[in-house]
């Protein structure tokens, strides 16, 4: 079977194991090793108020070189004062010394509750197995994968190939879900492999870029959590001469990489929690591209929307009512509204249509809701989720 | 028993019956009227998108004097184009004729279901029932807060009495709920009477004063609705000389309508759709009176925090999320966050607490969240409250 898997691109072994972290017994600690070294590119949550992971690994992915990636589902290490900095830093250092690296040349990343110390009883002792099992296998990569999930009813994983240069290039890339999601960051942890040699800065430039179109255009919850992040590593293994500049094969890149981070986003979509069903929202007509963002989001965020979507129900006038209640230049009497190609709204007034069709549009596995504000040029798009009675369940319910 | 309704003022007649717009033949449509003519205030709904009700009434407060305000449940006259503009005029018009006013004297409030016409065959005959059933009993005024109900599970009222220069004076009030509720606006529907005799400008001051500092810091859902009105009318047969300026007596009214209106947001918030209890989010130490308020209202909007308050969970993680997410000045290292009088999290670190005291104080009818950001001396609050399986219940299945 073809590995789909992180392990996928040359020159990446990865694990996942159960240090005991979680009270379910469930995985927890996962590595990605790059024994020659990888280029790394990284974006991290815009919360003020950050994980102490991602203090640190902001920090370290400026070096020339990332040798791992540490990660523990289970605790977010956030909230967690001093002792969670020195927590993190160990975790860096133990993976450091057995995989014959400096302590800066790993990254870490943390997922789970906040406001709790780490078990480093767990985490040290879990941290030498996870070596150990370090293997570049398919079952290794989706080890990892389960390692990191948290809420998550399914392993998300895509996996992309493309030729440059008359090598073969290959991208794979892990996310989880799949609560406590917004966008305007990177949105969850995600961790992407790719054996491209590619320079520094455009590989940072080409992650920005697909996540700022992808992950970051999901929201579930409707803000950033303290530990979003996202790492995209480079072995360099795939033999093209390294790209280092803005042409032909750095935008075939860019483009296999947000087409891998769309697929990652429509996966967590479809895995938030209590999900049945995704929908697009697609801003047109805006007067700027703010504006568009703007209007996407409040409808994708909007509770009377996701609840109308998770009844298969065409109550499209909480569209509008979400529009309107955002400041966004708009017209009044040029709205228009569309669920995928039928109008339910036109230039400020209701259009006769068939309810049942609408509804068979709203109860699709995806379907896309389109608002023109008639007033500019601009477009912007925001995938929401449904809102069920699991939502509320998995909530209420996940700490006590 | 005493009347504790809108009919309490002296002044005031009310009516409320089964027009049968709504099809699960509930009331639905209520009148106030003040035969001797009454000084009218009102606010309106912020969202872009407003109803034929509110594009109406909005001009016919501007007058000199208010005869009636005709109301509809069940549906919002809402993004219904011209046709909904003349329905709107004509319940006007209808009322006016009976109660010998003209039409610009009559005010119009509609709440329901967005974009479906007003049935004006029910509206019509409604109207001229509604009218010939007036009366100044409790029974009256209670029919007329039953009239105006969507989904709410209790009528919401309120009254309160006070002396001005030695003449009594009362204010009553009603409010409907109890979903598609945000603040910055009138939020919902709201009708208050009172029998002081103060003049137009000075009752405007006092109703937007009152309506900021407790309808309008309630959330529900996060977004304002089309159709907000909250309407205050004052008959003048108390009997006291004409308030015209701020003294005492204008700020004895002004704490007793404040007073009322906290009431009212606080019987909304405890039958918001699915809510089981209410918090109040406090923010101290904020940089400015803005930032205050955005993060009070972030705390209050956040589905994971709205969820843990259901589930009894002290997961004040969720809390500090909420507040690094939103654009506001903050320490992290000076950032504090207690439950009512229990410190959680003091100075960007977690506090040993005991969970089972903290679960105890969330699971009272309102509890209080206060979070300081240690940047400043302005603070504000915001009302919020639980997100349960019934909230999704209500809203999945309303339309269809």
């Amino acid at each position: 079977m073809t590995n789909k898997t992180i392990t996928a691109p040359k020159g990446f072994l990865a694990s996942g194991i159960r240090a005991g972290i979680k009270k379910s017994g469930k995985p927890d600690l996962g590595i990605i090793a790059c024994p020659t070294g990888a280029t790394a590119a990284a974006v991290f949550t815009t919360n003020r108020i950050t994980s102490a992971a991602v203090q640190v690994s902001r920090e370290h992915v400026l070096g020339r070189k990332v040798f791992a990636v540490v990660v523990n589902s289970g605790n977010a290490n956030a909230c967690t004062g001093q002792k969670g900095l020195r927590d993190a830093l160990t975790m860096c250092r133990l993976t450091a010394e057995q995989v014959q690296a400096d302590p800066q040349e790993v990254l870490v990343a943390s997922t789970g509750i906040i406001g709790e110390p780490l078990p480093m009883n767990k985490v040290i002792p879990g941290i030498a197995i996870a070596v150990k099992r370090l293997s570049p296998s398919t079952s290794a990569g989706l080890d990892f994968t389960k390692a990191i999930m948290t809420t998550d009813l399914r392993p998300k994983q895509a996996m992309r190939r493309l030729t440059i240069s008359g090598h073969n290039v290959t991208l794979a890339g892990t996310t989880k879900g799949a609560g406590m999601i917004g966008p305007n960051m990177a949105t969850t942890l995600c961790f992407i492999t790719t054996d491209l040699a590619i320079g520094k800065a455009l590989l940072a430039k080409a992650l920005r870029q697909a996540i700022g179109s992808s992950l970051n255009r999901l929201t579930v919850d409707g803000l950033q959590s303290t530990n979003d992040t996202a790492i995209l590593l480079a072995s360099g293994r795939a033999g093209n001469r390294p790209v280092t500049r803005m042409g032909p094969a750095y935008l075939r890149f860019a483009q296999a990489l947000a087409d891998l981070c769309d697929d990652l986003a429509r996966q967590m979509a479809l895995d938030a929690e209590g999900a049945t069903r995704m929908f697009k929202v697609v801003v047109t007509g805006a007067a700027s591209a703010t504006d568009a963002a703007k209007a996407a989001r409040a409808v994708a965020d909007y509770p009377l929307v996701k609840c109308a979507v998770h009844g298969g129900d065409p109550n499209w006038g909480r569209i509008i009512c979400a529009i309107g209640s955002v400041q966004v230049r708009l017209y009044p009497q040029r709205l228009t509204c569309k669920l995928d190609d039928l109008t339910v709204f036109r230039n400020g007034a209701p259009c006769r249509f068939d309810p049942k069709r609408a509804s068979r549009i709203i109860r699709q596995t995806c379907h896309t809701i389109t608002v023109d504000l008639g007033a500019g040029r601009h477009s912007d798009f925001c995938y929401g989720v449904d809102l069920s009675k699991d939502y509320v369940a998995i909530n209420a319910d996940y700490h006590t």
